[in-house]
């Protein structure tokens, strides 16, 4: 059976040559980057090729690029470690409801312990309004925590903003972006965003998984989440990852983001979206705003997962929510103030250059099928 | 030109098999362990697997394995972790001066922080004295952390004697252990540790490097360092770097502990330290009792990375006390009380059954030549 994978943004398939690129360093070019013989040194040689490639992927400096284990401890490294730097100058940090979990359970132990929290939530649309964060941001606020594409819906945020109300605060705030959804997919550079630490991973990306990196503007000051020796700077210690880093910068330099490759993703996305939308029972929750990458809808009155196991039968994968929130409600659609029937049947579908027009067009055909089958059977 | 790498303390390589696992896990098996569909479900049954090889592999329970990025994560965990879940109980840490830098600066970091740390410090053979730690773990003490096996001299550490200081104590203090370097080389298990905590990493093993693993004593709570989705327990939430576990898994399940093995290199090291001992203007630091896999000795006069950018020369790679330190005087040397001509000159030898009693041969040898030619060199 044919697989078609729409979970994308779960995690994607890692290239051949990404593998392969893990391999040569697994098997071959295995020495520690600490090491100080020759084998050590090839070792460091591939770590700074892959860092220049990571780093100009964004129009940062090498120097500006921290690998982490993935998204997660990118984001936590950003959120604790900006917080406990900035903790005398104030305790107000401003995020929005709608973050990814490793985001909002950080400010929920920050909460604990004394800081306060701003959870800025979006319109029906996803979408956090721009003067809420003009309106949040004041001059004690530390730090500023905000995605640039939301995992569930697509929904594109206003970063920028967020950067110009930092600077009208005149508070010492950080700006955070958690940009591992965006990455590679709807291209920035550090100039554009303003943003003093993003967030970016490897397997969203056909990168392997276990790998990302925080990207931590030049004469910004953050604690680590880690101590130990003194690889990276000491903001994240521990024998550096070499495998997957070296995997994740053959994935970059190969991801293809030239205005035909992101042409061919609209193009996906607006067959899927027109097909959805003519599809009775459906409802599309993510505008033509959002990524191209993303499409959240609803068949309300089937259960997310139903469809969903309908669907795998095929070799259909597509996704209820976000993977980290496995059988939870929702809390993005929550916080867009769907109603529950919408949220309880939601289902993302996400995209890769490796799907096809075909792809679309057989899983509408099944997912019909589906929407008629499960109907009579309740 | 022939590669003899004896820095396997340091560092190894994957195994072919190992890096076969990989591949396999990122290029077929690549869905997201949480994702809900048959793609997630296969890639939920290959990390139950792994975990039982990990877990059976120290005579643990599945449940009680929680992958980390590595030994430094799971040394950070287990310390901030235990201290945090205990910093109501009491502030007094009991550890040692000759600890991996993941756990001596994680310590420096909880003093900051306000916890009282005991170092203990080690005999001129690199040991801690049992009557040291007996001494030192009183009641109000929350946390006692002790390597098993030492990267740099490969002394043995009295770790069950901290059991019993505890158990003696009426302390609520929980036991780690940091088992990195002793990990199937000196194989326990953690009845026989009796620890609460124990830290192990794939790359010392011919797994890759990005992946470790702390064991957690069923029903002792630590607080997690990581925040985010709801993977394994929330100890460690985060996409699980599936195929850095699985190909950890297989280094693991193919690691050879037969007692014949064990003869093998027990051999290697003995060998090696007859030759050592039999040359001229060698002093071997490290004494029979410690583990088979490492030889530290000193070539006073010479500085160490001048005698082993000499042996690079000839594709033999040893190590200037660990990789971890890079360039600075080792703290585990000072410790024991060496005179500085024997810090500054020690090179560190770690084996691998990979290694063969050729390889010993060449590399004294090449050794015995730099010592002559260098001193007359100087």
């Amino acid at each position: 059976m044919n697989e078609i994978y729409l979970d994308n943004s779960a995690t994607t398939r890692t290239s051949d040559s990404a593998a392969a690129k893990a391999v040569q360093i697994m098997t071959q070019l295995y020495g520690n980057p600490s090491s100080l013989h020759s084998k050590g040194l090839e070792a460091e040689h591939e770590l700074k090729k892959a860092r220049e490639i990571v780093a100009s992927s964004i129009g940062a400096a090498p120097g500006e690029i921290y690998f982490t284990s993935g998204g997660t401890e990118a984001n936590n490294t950003a959120v604790f470690g900006a917080a406990k730097a900035l903790c005398r100058r104030g305790k107000r940090i401003v995020t929005t409801a709608i973050e990814h979990s490793s985001v909002i359970e950080s400010m929920q132990q920050l909460e604990r312990e004394g800081f306060e929290v701003i959870y800025l939530t979006p319109d029906k649309s996803g979408r956090i309004n721009p003067d809420d964060i003009k309106a949040a941001v004041n001059s004690d606020t530390i730090l500023v925590s905000i995605m640039l594409v939301n995992n569930e819906t697509g929904a594109v945020q206003p970063v920028e903003t967020a950067a110009s109300a930092i600077k009208r605060s005149s508070s010492p705030a950080l700006l955070h972006v958690d940009a591992v959804q965006a990455y590679l997919k709807m291209p920035f550079t550090t100039k554009k965003l303003k943003a003093d630490l993003i967030s970016v991973s490897g397997h969203k990306i056909h990168g392997p998984k276990g790998v990302g990196a925080l990207y931590v503007r030049r004469g910004v000051r953050i604690l680590p989440l880690h101590y130990g020796g003194e690889q990276q700077e000491k903001l994240r210690p521990g024998t550096e990852p070499l495998p997957l880093i070296c995997a994740m910068a053959q994935a970059v330099s190969e991801y293809p983001t030239g205005s035909a490759d992101n042409n061919y993703i609209h193009t996906l996305n607006a067959h899927c979206r027109r097909l959805l939308s003519e599809t009775d029972g459906i409802v599309i929750n993510s505008d033509e705003s959002c990524s191209d990458y993303i499409i959240n809808f609803s068949a309300p009155g089937l259960r997310s997962e139903t469809l969903l196991h309908y669907l795998e039968q095929y070799g259909i994968y597509v996704s209820s929510g976000s993977a980290c929130a496995k059988g939870h409600k929702s809390h993005v659609l929550s916080a867009m103030g769907l109603d529950s029937a919408l949220i309880d049947s939601a289902v993302r579908v996400s995209f890769s250059h490796e799907n096809t027009m075909e792809n679309i067009d057989y899983f509408i055909n099944k997912l019909e099928t589906g929407l008629h089958t499960l109907a009579r059977s309740k």
